[in-house]
């Protein structure tokens, strides 16, 4: 069976050392931050992913869900006790506001915390995950009412949340969506239409489950300027808020899915189900992209924690697995044959995936981090610029995350040989988990087009002048350290390359949109790619100084070896990427759409 | 459910227009063999594939074998009966020897039918696949009377065959293999031990099942010089040939995988089964290599054939689907929004795939042509060539073919955005079944280990001396020709690059062998990046002729636009795997095992 251990050292260089996170402590928000915290809630959510989620992913793979002839859902055998346990644990509401009965942490411990939560078992995650968008939607759009009513329930996960966007004929597009509401004298609303691919759409686990459901008012104009969204509870509130009558929604069917299979996916029915409109008329889609592009980050968190498991499994394998002997001369001269970890090309898998997930998982927390100091930050030109970065980021950390997670999910697998592909040993399911991770909330190309046409230009190109002028400025920082040249030298030919791609973007896209479309995944990857090095040097920067501090703990080499087979052997990447991309659209708008 | 229709003008193309593959008419043993024979297999071929093994792939997935507690297995509905017919139509015994009831066509047809099956039916066309190869093997190293007893039956597929060198502990290291025999008086052997991952070890859709086995005769050297092949028949022939008791052979479980589960994965227990010696003594390997490599070139003709399918299936719904508006302007004025054909990253993945596919295609029925060839040629130097070639691209055809089909299949599944994530639309078993094509016949890592340590450095580097030889002819002759030097000048500039990593090889992989080691993919992947570009330059010489000759056909325009496209989108990957390659073992090992 799969094991998993939260890489809590990593985690702690991260928050620790590299983004001083106890930073947060200095505001009256976060005031009981502080690095003793920080350590136990790492510590104590790694026991709770290992002990108690980990040995439940197989068994919800396996089992799946099963929708009863009532409509009725069950969720796989022990999800049920678990989630249970999750919540009095306290860790559905880690992050969530006091005033609804959460703890108020900061997003950097709360995504740190789901990250070892999906790798431990990525569907049973969704669950709490689905509850914390919607609780999220609630808070921006919901009056102080419905606050009151639905957050504290939420937040406690006695009731969890869904998010409904998705129709048969559209998702990316929702300007097409036909689902109506059909106000109510009393100033509630009968929603009518279907659903699909609703993630935690019906099951055991709760005693109510909120959907807010995105409709058409009638009358409404077409478009996306005529949207609304609504609450549509399980079950109708009573006076005094407790689940009474039954709603007229319903699990129509459980989706038969590649991987997630302890998620229940439902197609939903809503036969005039009564809701209850969130914010303005026609003005849902606003609330809901701010609650998307929270949880775009959590995708690629997701991504990430995939990418973590499969190599935890795949480290461990390498060094127990004996097959043939190193190139060099025989390692285990007592034994048949030496590990697998001797060959370099299985250490080319393994350093690909360990180089992607430190670095990853140092930019999808920074960006956490920039979000907790969004809010609390004194000045606003900090809060601006952070605002910028996660605008910029998010689509990079969504579809360049899970993209690259894709790759590593499939090359740890490999490592296994044959006894990658048998379901026995786990791989194939983290590959199959991965794999929504680039389809929902908004497919990987959605999110290339996102940052090419929309937040790149946003503000003038605002954000990425922002982040180019940091990146130069922390290379003039370290010009003089030649002991970093192997990380600042290669960030810089990045940067200057990212920047190369930027204004190509600019003159070609203008004349041709299609130039944007057609370069978008390759400039997303390329700016990840730039991203990522840029973590790479700023972890480089930590742990030397730590070396040259004295330290002889042997983690803080691994740190640099790591960074610098990033910056030589994954790096080299942006080249490609930039030649593709300066084709332009000719090549490929060429053909007749017949001719395909 | 998902359509397949063999892409036969595209086959037509690179048999007739490219390959002249009538040309083998010339010969006595392909005296048959004409356009009008050629069209014929193909069109035939196409509607087998299409009526009546294309509706099975989803019921194999679906269903799975099933082992019963006799031990016995059953295949999924409707896979016996498609068998039978498979059979009788004659279409398992196409390119065998008319001397054992083949028909004795080429194996350049044989591929192109394979395609089609292994499009249409993956797990199904593995059944007559693994039969194939067991009677490849005991044509290589039977006996005149062992040829006689078993070659019939398997060529007419009453019997199918089996391959079995996995065992628990060892699969691509075969020295470690234990399995033992033991000799009888009667000079048959008593065989025991316990084989895994044996595809089509058990089923119920013939009447005997041929075990080909490796195992080692008592007193036989340790390693890989004590292995010796047996044939180990389920049931035990009688006096006239016919199946009679059964033997000591048996299923002791079914594998649950992650795709071709139409396919009957086993455990297989041999208890003193009675097995009778392939060839010499110690001498088994010899004879399963050879063997082995033209499975190889099956299996990266798997991967090109679920590539070809999913790309059928993602180009008709991308042109089906409406999502979203061109970013030039709406195409579809009348609808609600544009078919998502019109978005230039949905394209990009769709010409991805159809240029990954049609120059694919090429190299491996170039391959398959050469090896015709490689048999009835009359001049020596030629028989030659075309021997080396095939060693030389055998583990390119495998691993980069097979590496790329992942790559596309996941695109292809992509453009489906949610629906490709359900299983009811097919693209998730595309992926699913592609997946194993990585791993079976020498993982891709083995296969790049097998190019840079063996077939590169074979006969003084002889192969790819003629090959880049034959490469700066082509370029010679054609430099002229201005309309061509969007194909030539770029297949140029990767030959070079292919030299200069070669050169790079020669002399670090000398110092260092895990020079070599560590960038053996990234070559491999060059090697096969520039085999796809000369595939790509000569259709194209092929197309243009066409073109000059007067004809309008949009087919031939629409080759030229497809291989530009190559050469500008897909080439300059090759720059990247040489610089990474380039940067040595050193990154690679730097970091210690225990670090991991």
């Amino acid at each position: 069976m799969p094991i998993y251990n939260a890489p809590i050292r990593d985690m702690q260089f991260v928050i620790h050392e590299m983004l001083n996170a106890k930073q947060l402590g200095d505001y009256d928000k976060y005031s009981d931050v502080d690095t003793d915290l920080i350590d136990a809630i790492l510590e104590e959510s790694g026991k709770f992913a290992t002990d108690v989620l980990t040995p439940l992913n197989a068994v919800g793979d396996h089992e799946g869900c099963t929708r009863h002839a009532d409509g009725s859902v069950t969720t796989p055998t022990g999800f049920k006790d678990a989630f249970k346990q999750m919540a009095e644990n306290g860790w559905t509401a880690l992050g969530h506001d006091p005033e609804f009965g959460g703890q108020g942490l900061p997003g950097v411990l709360g995504i740190a915390a789901g990250e070892m939560q999906s790798s431990a078992n990525m569907a049973f995650a969704m669950y709490p995950g689905l509850t914390n968008g919607a609780i999220k939607a609630i808070e921006i759009g919901g009056s102080p009412e419905q606050k009151q009513t639905y957050l504290p329930k939420m937040v406690s996960c006695e009731w969890t949340g869904t998010m409904n966007l998705t129709e048969p004929h559209c998702g990316t597009d929702l300007g097409m969506l036909k689902t109506k509401a059909v106000p109510n004298p009393d100033g509630s609303y009968k929603i009518t239409g279907q659903k699909i691919f609703i993630s935690a759409g019906e099951h055991d686990m709760s005693d109510n489950i909120i959907h807010l459901v995105l409709a058409r008012i009638e009358g409404a104009p077409a478009g996306v300027k005529g949207i609304s969204l609504f609450i549509v509870p399980k079950f109708k509130l009573d006076a005094d808020g407790n689940p009474a009558e039954k709603n007229a929604v319903s699990c129509g069917s459980i989706e038969e899915k590649m991987g997630i299979h302890g998620n229940s996916t439902c197609v939903m029915n809503y036969d005039d189900a009564e809701g209850y409109l969130i914010g303005e008329e026609n003005k849902g889609l606003r609330v809901m992209f701010v609650m998307m592009n929270r949880a775009r980050l959590d995708v690629g968190m997701q991504g990430l924690a995939q990418s973590e498991v499969a190599y935890q499994n795949a480290a461990m394998y390498a060094k127990d697995r004996t097959q043939g002997r190193a190139l060099t001369g025989p390692v285990n001269d007592n034994g048949p044959a030496d590990p697998i970890i001797v060959h370099p090309d299985v250490r080319r898998m393994l350093m690909d995936t360990k180089a992607f997930n430190e670095a990853g998982r140092a930019l999808v927390y920074w960006s956490a981090l920039l979000e907790d100091l969004e809010h609390v930050h004194p000045d606003e030109a900090f809060r601006e610029k952070a605002d910028d970065y996660l605008g910029l980021l998010t689509p990079v950390i969504k579809g360049y995350l899970t993209d690259m997670a894709m790759k590593t999910t499939i090359d740890c697998q490999q490592i296994f040989g044959g006894h990658g592909f048998i379901e026995e040993w786990g791989m194939s399911q983290f590959v199959r988990d991965t794999r929504i991770a680039l389809i929902y909330e908004g497919a990987n190309g959605v999110q290339a087009l996102d940052l090419v046409g929309r937040k790149l230009a946003r503000n003038g190109g605002r954000a990425l002048k922002t982040l180019s002028a940091e990146i130069i400025e922390f290379l003039g920082e370290h010009k003089e350290n030649e002991k970093l040249t192997d990380f600042t030298d290669p960030l810089k030919g990045a940067s200057k390359k990212l920047q190369e791609a930027t204004m190509w973007l600019m003159q070609n896209g203008m004349t041709n949109p299609n130039n944007a479309g057609a370069g978008s995944t390759d400039y997303m990857h390329m700016m990840g790619l730039t991203m990522l090095a840029y973590m790479w040097a700023k972890m480089a920067v930590t742990a030397q100084a730590a070396i040259d501090a004295g330290s002889n703990e042997a983690f803080y080499q691994n740190k640099l070896i790591t960074g610098r087979y990033f910056m030589l052997r994954m790096l080299p990447q942006i080249d490609a990427h930039l030649a593709k991309m300066k084709t332009g659209a000719e090549p490929v708008m060429a053909l007749e759409a017949a001719a395909f």
